[in-house]
């Protein structure tokens, strides 16, 4: 029912795009699409798990030594070297599927099974839009991105570092965008994963909202650790592991790839090494604390190996992703991959082209979370404001492409087929009249007017008429209701952590 | 051997995409997706027997009416009514696949089992260039769009009706593609279907370069018969149809179908419609000629229910595709579909978007000849010189995808992964050096540079870059050597119809 309501206010009219509604989650009715052999997939855990035992991977942290080598890992100057029964114990504690609480119950979303969930771009110093052009995101930027994310009924999650503020001081950057994503969304959202310290923060500002001993239960955190390809987990993000672990937070663990540059020059061998790393991560949270909900990420592109910058929607890291989800569903694990990645700087037609080349192999494969959904332009450095409307656009198609082919009784249409003459039109047979205001998904930010109209209105392009609608939406936000009390509670712990870190003494 | 050179050339430098080289069609080494279920492939061929049976589909000339009927088809009121057992008996009497003839034998196009064939845009009055905007197109035009597909080493086609020549009168139009096709190329191309006495001048001409003998054999035409859905094929196609039928040519029947308009608004409804003209074309062309080589062609969208106007890129569609392409395996013959389709007026974010979602679910299916893989703007209206090289960019991506994953003992690259310590890099490894300059596609138009070096270069979007690219490969194109006799034979046969035609009296 709820689902039905939804289609029906989203196909009404342009004006429901910007409309936020319930969230449901696409779930896949397309069959996944299974690149390689099974026997493939195989050579690679088998690769990796020698990867694991004989190379090693380095983690540069005392603690996590400790915890590794307690649980049966042979570590050897900041190396640990994985015995493979100890590999495959650990990651069969990881579990299946997941689902994540947002503060608005309704907004719970599920990571793993049929469900697939979009997320927001991460991470950029800088944005765009089509009146200012390109500059330092600041905290203000942070906020409209959160407003942005939680307008569109396409992004099940608010993300996390949606941009960095850069004009906020970078040891208490994490306090302003925990709570942004708290106060202008209800949807589910990131932990920072700067330091341990900065971790902790987000697991004590969680439990404000959601209660400490509900989180145990069900994560409400969902923290991206990035491996530093090759085989590397540096001490920050090793703080923040284990804080997350250890409350029982969801962990996205993922190899952060350019073949030629971080791995090997060659598909193959960047997916063994990536599955080394991923698996290292993912039996590192295991043996924190088994049952902690992990997510198999994977980012992988290679470079231009003219220039060493990275090139995106290339038709190797397509075969990466959908070997690389075939490797998490053999751990039976949740897979990450995709996003609307581009290394075009404004929205114009590389950007496209690149976007959905990037994103469309994830709807294709088992793909369960998708980070840079939105909003992602310049290799990930900028996030542009009209590129992040036009993508959530885009992202409504695939949402109508995973619900398959509709085969109920109705849908066959055999009256309208036998009484419509040779020649003659459907626009206004019973069966058009009952179904045309559900059909066809309508991406609102595409013009399907006549060349003449489109003159006429003054030659707009898509990055011209998405600016447009980025200062609707932002017009039109209304946040969603947040109760005083733990409105207050948040306040008084940020100040009072505020204070802490200004009387910190700098790091060196 | 020709492979390997031809990947090394294409790698080593941007320079390298405007050279012609020897072409080599991509060969499908990833698995096909199948979307649908086959009992679902079942429903729609056993409702569309019953819909060619009882509500039949209208022949609007009487000669293929009385091949119909002399084959045992029930036609009253210009509507044939088949029979299944017939439909299943000539359907089967098509081939697999076949061979089109180029005049560059080095060129020929295999169609059907594992190739894959890009031809380029097809039909539109406009055209549309950065500095000129849209305008009507010339025979100049055509000209250079023959130039364009002939440079691109990603295009095996010459395609047909590239633009329309508006400045040739309408009855000598087809005299002038075809030369021109055969004159400034050496890949295959398409022949006239605009009337049964274009579709023979089309057959006197290839006989000439080819040789009528040999063309019965293999074809050297291949030629796009569109059926006026709903359930109607015109006396123009039909006329067509028949001569290439009887000169045993290659035909693309393919029912042209906006669901909501000419079909149901539902898709499985416009699949069932969709099969059965489909099926009425190829068993008429079997009727007439055994044997002859078909296509079972596709193209469907949707039409946005506000406007009228089509939409491209649609979920919906790429859905019809998809399990268009199983129907197509069910009935063991090559199928058509897909191609850079884009609603926008320029090739901006929106004509990158929609391109790749109608194109690359293609790549995915079981697609054997991609019509409009290049150059397509404004629903098929325009044709965009910019868009067309920024389309050919593309189309070495699906090309390098279409090969898979390289599974071949150095790709897995054991050595590189473990003498690269945690945290170094694989940029100068002997790995990495062996294989650079073949490990990765480059696409040449697209932009990786920083945001810092792009604004010095003058801030271009692909665009404006595209614009470069045309000028250069007009500017760099050479004809291939048309032997002086066949030259000479093909204007005089051109210049003595030519005549002809003048004398003929108007049609009304």
């Amino acid at each position: 029912m709820a689902r039905r309501t939804r289609r029906r206010r989203r196909r009404e009219g342009r004006e429901e795009m910007a409309l936020v509604e319930k969230i449901v989650q696409p779930l896949r009715r397309v069959p996944v699409y299974a690149l390689a052999e099974e026997e493939v997939i195989e050579t690679i855990h088998q690769k990796s798990l020698q990867v694991l035992a004989e190379v090693g991977i380095a983690f540069y942290d005392a603690e996590t030594q400790a915890i590794l080598k307690a649980h049966g890992v042979t570590v050897r100057e900041d190396i640990a070297y994985f015995d493979p029964a100890v590999v495959e114990e650990y990651v069969a504690k990881a579990p299946a599927s997941f689902t994540q609480l947002a503060r608005n119950p309704e907004r719970n979303v599920h990571i793993g099974d049929g469900a697939v969930c979009f997320a927001p771009v991460y991470g950029p110093p800088y944005v765009l839009d089509w009146e200012r052009g390109r500059r330092a995101s600041t905290l203000e930027d942070f906020h409209n991105f959160v407003k942005l994310a939680y307008m569109s009924p396409y992004l099940h999650h608010s993300g996390g570092t949606l941009v960095e503020p850069n004009d906020v001081p970078v040891p208490e950057r994490h306090l302003d965008m925990v709570f942004a994503h708290i106060k202008y969304s209800d949807k589910p959202f990131m932990g920072s994963v700067t330091s341990g310290a900065n971790a902790l923060d987000s697991v004590r500002m969680a439990e404000i909202v959601f209660g400490a001993e509900r989180m145990r239960e069900q994560p409400a955190l969902l923290s991206l650790i990035n491996v530093s390809s090759p085989r590397r987990f540096d001490e920050r993000m090793l703080g923040a592991l284990r804080v997350y672990a250890e409350a029982r937070q969801a962990l996205l663990i993922t190899p952060f790839i350019l073949s030629g540059a971080m791995a090997p020059v060659s598909i193959a061998g960047t997916l063994v090494q990536m599955n080394a790393e991923a698996l290292a991560g993912i039996v590192l949270a295991q043996m924190i604390s088994p049952g902690t909900p992990v997510i198999y990420g994977s980012f992988q592109t290679n470079v231009d190996l003219r220039s060493g910058a990275p090139v995106f929607g290339s038709p190797e890291s397509q075969i990466a992703l959908l070997v690389g989800s075939q490797l998490a569903r053999r751990y039976n694990v949740p897979f990450r991959s995709g996003g609307m990645l581009t290394s075009a700087k404004i929205p114009d037609a590389q950007a496209g082209y690149e976007s959905v080349m990037s994103m469309l192999p994830a709807i294709f494969a088992r793909v369960h979370f998708i980070l840079h959904a939105a909003g992602w332009l310049e290799n990930g450095l900028t996030a542009g404001y009209e590129k992040f409307v036009l993508d959530c656009n885009v992202l409504g198609m695939f949402d109508t492409f995973l619900k398959g082919l509709d085969t109920s009784e109705d849908a066959w249409a055999e009256e309208a087929i036998r009484t419509v003459p040779p020649g003659g039109h459907h626009l206004d047979t019973p069966h058009t009249l009952r179904h045309y205001r559900t059909a066809f998904y309508q991406a609102p930010l595409f013009d399907y007017s006549s060349a003449e109209q489109w003159e006429s209105q003054g030659k707009k392009d898509a990055y011209h008429r998405a600016h447009e609608w980025v200062r609707r939406w932002l017009r039109e936000y209304t946040p969603p209701p947040l109760d005083p009390g733990i409105e207050e509670a948040l306040q008084d712990y940020i100040a009072r952590r505020r204070e802490e870190i200004r009387k910190q003494p700098p790091e060196v």
